[in-house]
């Protein structure tokens, strides 16, 4: 079995990745990123604590830990690259990134190609976890998108693809035709809730439209829910959320369905036409 | 002189509106929305106070009053069409509005050929006010953006671009290449405020680039810039902002540039290539 290295962000899903390698009993080593990664799962694990520009302490430590596969789990923070303490190797890749005004998906391609130069292999978490962890097509609960959330989905759809061409944006919130927000660098949670305030009276609450950017690379940074999303939207007085299939993580399927039945919302994968 | 209606939205645009009127002694009537306008303005001016779904009162309180040109003036907050609380007239716009999922300026588009099929005429603010109202192209201020910001002015553009063919967004905020908001309903004041609380630490501190979308009708719900948009990004930490020359209001341009000034601020007119 091939070692996994664990480049671990924020959420759950860096918890589903190492259950995944314990399951079929895979070495792992998880590489802890200051302010991003969760102290408390991961001090039961193998792992070292590093700061984001620190390339070169990864690098060695992978190689310690004998890690030849590489998975990029869960979500970033952005420092500004002012704001970077590098080492030696840090600084070297950051000194190509200078003068650039690169979007999240440029950015994480522009890394996972330094470190496939350095021997390492980068992998999918779905490919670890199985291809069950991006949800299917097809409605996951009792409740079902009305007609006009369906036309709100073509809308927030057709949005999100023209914002992938600048490589940001992967929600978008809706209510009849009007568009509550659009997500930057918030996160999903900070969406929702904010655009709660702005929900209006109406037969159609709000709906979360999650897609997938189409200049996105699959490896790193895949727009995921959770169980939390659902009590997000609960508390946002949402409809319900509708995601593109086969392209978004749902972290914990049945845990979520459940959720969304008590609180009669909906969770629906679309596809595109 | 011809009359003129004026549909008041929020912000100051309706009192540059009410004293270009004075100034040169042209009858005026402002037709006042409940929940929308400023109250305190307009007690003391000929005006009418209406629901935004009386479309009949409207119409009607125009002719009494003899206005025969049309100005909007002002931001107007869209309810959802479900809370509309129409007259008969209302009633009939609205049913030709049902199953659509449109954007902000279809809607006002849409809103526009109605009130001319009615024999009114409508005017762009900067008709009524001069010219000097749209902002033009260069520095107003001492301190001017920096080659990242320029960058990110690209940036900002190529996003609002995107967006604008899906007929949303006419603000965002940038900061060395990363995207800390995209505008949507909540106004430009409350995206300022929120993505203050992202910015990094960094060489260079965010801006706002506003910019006119492509599909737009500039009669309504141009762009707008004040006083209390300095204040907003001096509070939130940001380097200044950016702004499409000659397609963005300006409100009392001297008292903008003077705060700004206080507060080593930028306040620039960019152009398209």
């Amino acid at each position: 079995m091939r070692a996994v290295g664990i480049l671990a962000g924020a959420g759950g899903l860096v918890e589903a990745v190492v259950a995944a390698c314990k399951r079929e009993a895979r070495p792992y080593f998880i590489i802890a990123f200051e302010d991003q990664s969760d102290p408390e799962f991961i001090k039961d694990h193998p792992h070292v604590w590093v700061g984001l520009g620190q390339v070169g302490k990864v690098i060695t430590s992978l190689r310690q830990a004998g890690a030849q596969d590489l998975v990029l789990a869960g979500a970033f923070k952005r420092p500004s690259f002012s704001s970077l303490k590098t080492d030696f190797m840090g600084a070297r890749w950051l000194a190509q990134l200078i003068g650039k005004s690169m979007g999240d998906d440029a950015l994480l391609r522009f890394i996972m190609a330094k470190l496939e130069g350095e021997g390492f292999k980068i992998v999918a978490a779905e490919d670890l976890v199985g291809a069950t962890l991006l949800g299917g097509a097809g409605l996951l609960t009792k409740k079902a998108p009305s007609k006009e959330h369906l036309l709100d989905i073509k809308r927030g759809l057709a949005i999100l693809d023209a914002l992938s061409e600048s490589d940001v944006g992967q929600a978008v919130v809706i209510q009849e035709g009007l568009v509550l927000g659009i997500e930057a660098v918030e996160g999903t949670q900070a969406l929702v809730t904010r655009t709660g305030e702005y929900k209006r009276a109406g037969r159609h609450a709000p709906l979360l439209i999650k897609a997938f950017k189409r200049a996105q690379d699959g490896r790193a940074d895949r727009p995921t829910l959770g169980a939390q999303t659902i009590e997000a939207l609960e508390a946002a007085g949402f409809a319900g959320v509708a995601f593109e299939a086969g392209e978004v993580i749902l972290l914990d399927q049945d845990a979520m369905a459940q959720a969304a039945n008590n609180k009669d919302l909906f969770i629906y994968g679309f596809t595109r036409d």
